[in-house]
């Protein structure tokens, strides 16, 4: 394999940034597909490809996707929003029409899935940026995934994973800062964190201009704080968990 | 966003490959920080980076290992072998430190951080290839999850998600084709396959020399059968869904 030059992509998958807002620009439908279709190169278990991409480019389509996403401005700013999804479907109707049984309707088959999902989107997502395209991940679709998979019409052993809004991007992004590699490397084993270590890791994050506003536009004690009274807290956790696990059983696995 | 050159781009991701044997050259700690310093930039859920990886090195370590992934040989023969974990044990452990409570313990906070770990794997991947390493991801890892968190020390709510061996080529890779787009893609529905429909979808892969060369060596019927009789079958996928299922609760999801 052709080694090629180290710093010029150091630097773009140093600085990429999340992008979302976007101008009226379209995205043509022959660069959408020629980087779907590179990024179908992305690794895959056995090489099934166990994923499919609904595209939404209507605006009728991103309206009704807005909400499930609780109104995102991007969805609808968006000019193609891909909803990426586990799918065993597929592959065990090719199974069924050559005769032979699939056992894919199980957690297995699911996870491997939902890994072959992310990579596609992952390397959707770094071609796109790298082709001038902005990206945002939207987490929120396992959160309403029984509703997404209604309104794009997905049959038993699809589940929505995750969804990337996608057009021209209208500023610059955020560099939102990352852990030191410290913070998420081990050597050999697990070295787990002392109270005083953790701190100290999380130490540069906490100081951020963005980080002390979220504290105070919120009344939180701290940015932890921000985190799980705010953003991500137990309840909702918890609820979620119970609509996205149950979904999952639902769609067959 | 710079723009940069679009065809040079297309080229690698469309003709990337799987690498499973390594050279002896050693891949330098600086090397290996710097990629993975950079893979950290790919975009993570509320930029929690709910991830860790631990890095293998040692001949011991990958001994260890190596039965855990049914012995295959690019464990051993691999420079580094990394295994990415979904980790909310750190997050939750800065939380306590800071005299809140994460409310993390749950499946959904799993999958954010399955999500988080395979696009920060797959960042890493595309960077390391690019850097003339190669690379294979190794699904073994939820297959023998208990064995591997063992073996690493993970501590609870660690889950060991997906591996990569890591190491410069040895071989150029095999090119093992893909579906058509039109497999994968759907517009603004989901638009479901007849039997006529899913047969052509995968009529190309049918005849390939290597498909035709595995349905003869396993005695199967056809490329599906040797998918779902000898690669991938119900008894193996279930028997390894209640391990990783039971595994993801027993480490407090």
């Amino acid at each position: 394999m052709e080694t090629f030059d180290k710093t010029f992509d150091e630097k773009y998958f140093s600085e990429r940034r999340t992008i979302r807002s976007y101008t009226s620009e379209p995205v043509s439908d022959d660069l959408l597909n020629r980087l779907l279709d590179a990024a179908m190169h992305a690794p895959t278990t056995g090489n099934m490809q166990l994923y499919s991409v609904v595209v939404t480019r209507t605006d009728e389509g991103k309206k009704r996707l807005a909400p499930l996403h609780f109104n995102q401005p991007c969805v609808e700013q968006a000019a193609v929003v891909l909803t990426f999804c586990a799918d065993c479907h597929r592959f065990t109707r090719w199974c069924e029409a050559s005769g032979v049984d699939a056992g894919f309707n199980n957690f297995q088959s699911f996870f491997a899935a939902v890994l072959d999902t992310a990579l596609f989107a992952q390397q959707f997502n770094t071609l796109a940026e790298l082709n001038g395209l902005g990206c945002c991940y939207l987490g929120t679709t396992s959160y309403n995934a029984p509703q997404i998979a209604e309104t794009l019409s997905l049959p038993a052993m699809v589940v929505p994973v995750v969804t990337l809004t996608v057009g021209y991007p209208a500023s610059a992004g955020v560099d939102s800062g990352r852990l030191p590699l410290a913070a998420v490397m081990h050597t050999e084993k697990y070295a787990d964190y002392t109270d005083e270590a953790v701190r100290e890791l999380y130490a540069e994050k906490e100081v951020r201009d963005d980080s002390r506003r979220f504290v105070t536009e919120n009344n939180c004690r701290n940015l932890a704080d921000v985190f799980v009274s705010v953003r991500y807290p137990r309840p909702s956790n918890e609820e979620f968990s119970k609509i996205y696990s149950e979904f999952i059983k639902g769609a067959g696995f």
